[in-house]
């Protein structure tokens, strides 16, 4: 795929991620998402397709977003605090960037395929799986309270989570700030 | 209204919360929640209105809940601390009641009528500008770290806020149990 042809996805699946939150995904229309880009309804099924094509899409793209986040966050660092704190700014700094697709993704699980769904729920499994293993780590150090790894970890993500219910952009503070206010919260040292 | 009545009522919106959770908003039909709950479409009708009457009561009922919880934490003691401890198990306690229709409150805010939407809106808000007085009541004992009150009272409410999304009843932990653990992770000591 050329480059252009790749701007004008990205930017066809931003328009449908702004319909679908606005509208949700059963009652917006691809002639609406047509409209928010300015293209026409057949350009987008050329550039993307249909309307779960454009759902599944912007699925997908958010659970590689949420992968590379933790990814980049455990290959910061061997040492589990700066590892942890590597997961939340960059989790942070991925719902900031998206923040239109990361509502998309939490609020139409239920409007996805199976398998897409299975896919996603088996990464986020992963995910909490991986930052439980980072809770446990701090715990034997006494730098994380006692209680089952997994739910701490829960209670860590929650807060990029559900940033996508809150967050607004062109306030006084960037990704970096808000990651840093959830590590001085939970006693990670910033 | 008698208590049967009532009960009939309770039970219609824990089906239609059942059904927009698996299905969402506009792909669930009364069909389906009267199948849920074993009654028939016309008493669904009978005992709470249309698909719009149940999600209305649904998002209004989790709307009660949100304020009563809060008000409860508020009341609960004179110390931000205490206080503070409060909202966040007086909440827990309200999603692990109500998980599903906390869920179908938080995916379905777009499908609410403006008027419902907008009273929740500043329900919210008002929520959120309360537990930030407390968090600035905590700054200046030095209980709580540096950064804007509201966004360290987005950070706190995410953990019983996200909860909608991961929490299953059956486990060993209950609400009381979680809500000490998001405690502790904050530095409130339980």
């Amino acid at each position: 795929m050329t480059e252009e042809f790749e701007a004008k996805r990205r930017d066809i699946l931003e328009g449908a991620s702004e319909v679908f939150v606005r509208r949700g995904f059963a009652a917006g229309t691809t002639k609406e998402i047509a409209a928010e880009v300015d293209l026409s309804q057949p350009a987008i099924y050329h550039y993307v397709g249909s309307k779960a094509d454009l759902l599944r899409e912007i699925a997908l793209h958010v659970d590689r977003e949420m992968s590379a986040a933790l990814d980049a966050g455990l290959a910061s660092s061997r040492d589990p605090e700066e590892q942890l704190r590597g997961v939340i700014h960059e989790f942070t700094a991925a719902v900031v960037r998206d923040r239109r697709a990361f509502a998309v993704f939490f609020q139409e699980l239920h409007s996805l395929e199976p398998n897409v769904r299975d896919k996603i729920a088996a990464d986020e499994r992963d995910f909490v799986a991986k930052v439980g293993r980072l809770i446990t780590a701090l715990q034997k150090r006494g730098r994380m309270p006692a209680g089952p790894p997994v739910v701490l970890a829960e209670a860590v993500l929650s807060m990029p989570s559900w940033m996508y219910h809150w967050y607004r952009p062109g306030g006084k503070l960037g990704a970096k700030d808000i990651a840093d206010i959830y590590c001085r919260l939970i006693g990670l040292e910033t």
